[in-house]
């Protein structure tokens, strides 16, 4: 279940923090060093621009508030995230798929741990930044889960399935990510965030499966002591049945 | 897996909508009137206290702010639903009871029909109310995971289970409760969201059963047709492991 090689890449490297335009990257760290020094609150619009050294409206081309200073990456992220998923096969694992798209996420936060600590602390004392994380989290799973029904709508509870789903992998994925961003971004993020999304694969992957050849109606024998914990026999009975 | 019969209930009945205090459902009635003729934005605190003919300090002494008055019983709900799982027995089936927790959701929902409806349209509309929302729904989610932590935090990888398990009984409650809503609140709302939160029950259920009793090593053997899904030879598996 660990695949961080079959995860996607963009394409043009863009989404590296030394290839945003100098003036956004020179507001971002304006912000952050007042948020740290004074507060989140205590920071207004005025006292960024005049420590980046830029004008009110410079910021504003960039960040319609003063929240979206704090989550600089998503929108791009999010519009990657669409792009990968409407340039799926046709044939492929749906829910192997929305979690390769999950991936996307955690390599935002991966290519700059310092910064995604530093925005983690800020979050958590914040209300108003809890609020917009939930909306930005909120965003990624409509956009899995509407991959996901566009690939399961024609099954019976299709739509019901794709939340579930979606709801799924994206807490696999935050709890991971979390738990990274606890440990102030030393443990392997990479490691930890592919596991909790092989739960999540797991748990769900048997479900949308494409349907199995027609041909002789083979039997699959699974044999399993009692004591044998039940995901292990699933998963048994998973690689059973993708056997030819 | 339909098993409202199950679900929880209030001891005191004081979740309906008459058990109200007065006061506090003439500021919600009157809020609601004028968020429908003028709009959310248009309306002020003081036009509802004018309308409902109290002064200001008596709408604060209810809500905290504007936004509260859209969801005047999720406090309420959310204490219920807490109480509920703390008091859950120390050998109830944890998915089994988060599933009967979110069901405190639903049938607040169903008291009332025509104001759920009402306010799920007013949401859509206002961001901000939306925002509200998802933090709600946050809440909820967190509630049932830090029960589910309780009874899975000893296990590999509990917590994470416990997190994914809260956000797909929550997705998937939601995904009926929306379809409700949709409908204008005229199909039947308990049995599409029993329906729903079947689905996280049987897709979990067999996850965090106790442990089997210590015994001869029983083996079991599941026969199933190659072409048989895997969610139906899954449960197979699951009835073979319960079985005694």
């Amino acid at each position: 279940m660990s695949s961080s090689s079959a995860a996607p890449r963009r394409g043009d490297g863009s989404d590296t923090a030394g290839a945003r335009p100098p003036m956004r990257e020179a507001l971002v760290a304006a912000a952050f060093r007042l948020f740290l020094e004074r507060g989140y609150e205590q920071t207004t619009v005025d006292d960024i621009v005049a420590l980046a050294g830029v004008g009110r409206r410079s910021f504003f081309r960039y960040f319609p508030s003063k929240e979206d200073v704090v989550f600089p990456d998503h929108e791009r992220c999010l519009a990657d995230m669409k792009a990968f998923l409407d340039s799926s096969p046709e044939d492929a694992d749906p829910v192997r798929r929305v979690c390769d798209a999950a991936r996307l996420v955690v390599r935002l936060y991966a290519e700059n741990p310092a910064f995604s600590v530093q925005r983690y602390d800020l979050t958590k004392k914040v209300p108003g930044l809890r609020a917009y994380e939930l909306s930005v989290v909120w965003r990624y799973e409509r956009a899995l889960a509407q991959y996901l029904r566009g690939r399961l709508g024609g099954r019976r509870d299709g739509s019901m399935r794709a939340d579930v789903i979606a709801a799924a992998v994206v807490a696999a994925h935050n709890n991971a990510l979390r738990s990274w961003l606890r440990s102030k971004g030393q443990d392997d993020v990479g490691a930890a965030v592919d596991h909790a999304l092989g739960y999540a694969q797991s748990t769900f992957g048997g479900l949308p499966v494409p349907p199995l050849p027609e041909g002789p109606e083979d039997v699959v024998v699974v044999v399993s002591r009692r004591g044998t914990p039940l995901w292990q026999v699933v998963r048994e009975v998973e690689t059973a049945f993708a056997r030819d």
